[in-house]
């Protein structure tokens, strides 16, 4: 099975996305909802927790990861491939690659928006320069937008005006491409479109994963990858994190409440 | 000692409050940064996050406790007095009791503004129904506040326009007392008078819950309460964290990083 975590239900876009891009294949997901949100936390404390969520998703089965939370991807992925052996996606590279694919044929500016957490990480603009030092990227962290998000708070004028201030910074730089580095931000979509300027291409972490995904199965025809139903796991529940999963899947989504770690 | 814990570092308003109104007594705070914020968690999770805070505070040399976070004393503070055999404050009983005192005496109408799981638990309007029958409580739940307050956005255009919109239900209900359900809404206390009206009397819970206690320790002199330097220790430490402290006491807070459960 393919086993997905995030820190609540944000990474539901990416399950989403696997569902789309490789269909009939089984997950397992797992929302840290009861220790939600990683982004404003230290390193030190979401690897303690990226290593109790997998321990979680192998115990229910899951023979790969995806690590579907941007700031958990930025400080634990390196980490967590050292510890386990098992193949681990992140939301991360399949991005930065797909940036740079973008960015180089036009003016090579690219600008990532995401948590405290991603971006004070730098992992953005590390990876991107190590497949071209040319590009230049500009990175804005946007602590309130998953408040927002989880609020449901989707087209409010509030929303739209908070928006517009982090956008601004990335706005001036005149950047061509823009990475949505946090899972919850594709809800976000077609406010970020028109504030950050129609021409610039967006970059949704959650698809460019999937199609990673995708491609690695049909590369890797051995993997078992059940086929079957998918279940959701998270660990506490609550009315709005029922809502927002009904509205990343368009459809209820049945989840059960356990424990990973303490 | 006095031990103190909260979700984060709103609590912080209680510890600095205990200060100023029981002078030179030992406190130990713990905030929970590492799991907050509590306030959109579920009423069985708080419940856990509570026992584990208060056997952490027991081990720390607490003799007595308070809940200095509404979200935890709103859905854990009866259980964990029975649980505990040590006298458990908390910042909900002592606000109940003055702001029934002065709306009494004015039209009878109280505003309550809190986090969901606050208002959720109908504590405030139950425990003023117990005092007051005639008493009308009219709540509103205010989840963004504690993101607003947690970046600092202290008077920005955004943070007064929320705020509008979470106070115009009470406005509406012409409450002549709003209760201030959150340790982190004192800070923004200069922009909720205006918006609520300038003759609302506002009651904050921070300051209820030390006048209370100051009480308490002058009639039960036998109190053990060790004076001396005071001990703050979190479960994860930010930049941010740091910052509202310092915003809080007016002067740099040494935070300890240590683990409380899982």
């Amino acid at each position: 099975m393919i086993g997905i975590f995030d820190s609540g239900v944000g990474g539901m876009t990416v399950a989403h996305a696997v569902e789309q891009f490789c269909p009939g294949r089984a997950l397992i997901y797992f929302g840290d909802l009861a220790r939600t949100p990683y982004g404003s936390k230290s390193p030190a404390v979401i690897r303690r927790y990226a290593r109790q969520n997998i321990d979680f998703l192998l115990a229910h089965g899951a023979r790969m990861i995806i690590i579907a939370c941007n700031s958990a991807a930025s400080v634990a992925a390196e980490d967590m491939r050292r510890e386990f052996s098992l193949p681990i996606f992140d939301v991360i590279g399949p991005t930065v690659r797909r940036a740079v694919e973008i960015s180089s044929a036009v003016s090579g500016r690219i600008g990532v928006i995401g948590t405290r957490a991603t971006i004070n990480s730098a992992v953005y603009p590390r990876k991107i320069g190590q497949i071209n030092q040319e590009l230049r990227v500009y990175g804005n962290e946007c602590p309130l937008l998953v408040p927002l998000v989880e609020e449901g708070w989707l087209n409010r004028r509030e929303t739209r005006m908070i928006l517009r201030y982090y956008l601004r910074p990335l706005k001036m730089r005149q950047v061509d491409t823009l990475v949505l580095g946090c899972t919850h931000y594709p809800l976000l979509r077609d406010l970020i479109q028109p504030r950050i300027g129609k021409r610039v291409r967006i970059v949704d972490s959650s698809i460019e994963v999937a199609r990673e995904l995708r491609q690695y199965l049909n590369d890797h025809p051995e993997c078992d990858t059940t086929t079957g139903g998918s279940k959701f796991y998270v660990s506490d529940m609550t009315p709005a994190a029922a809502a927002t999963a009904r509205r990343i899947f368009g459809r209820p989504i049945e989840l059960q409440v356990q424990q990973a770690g303490g």
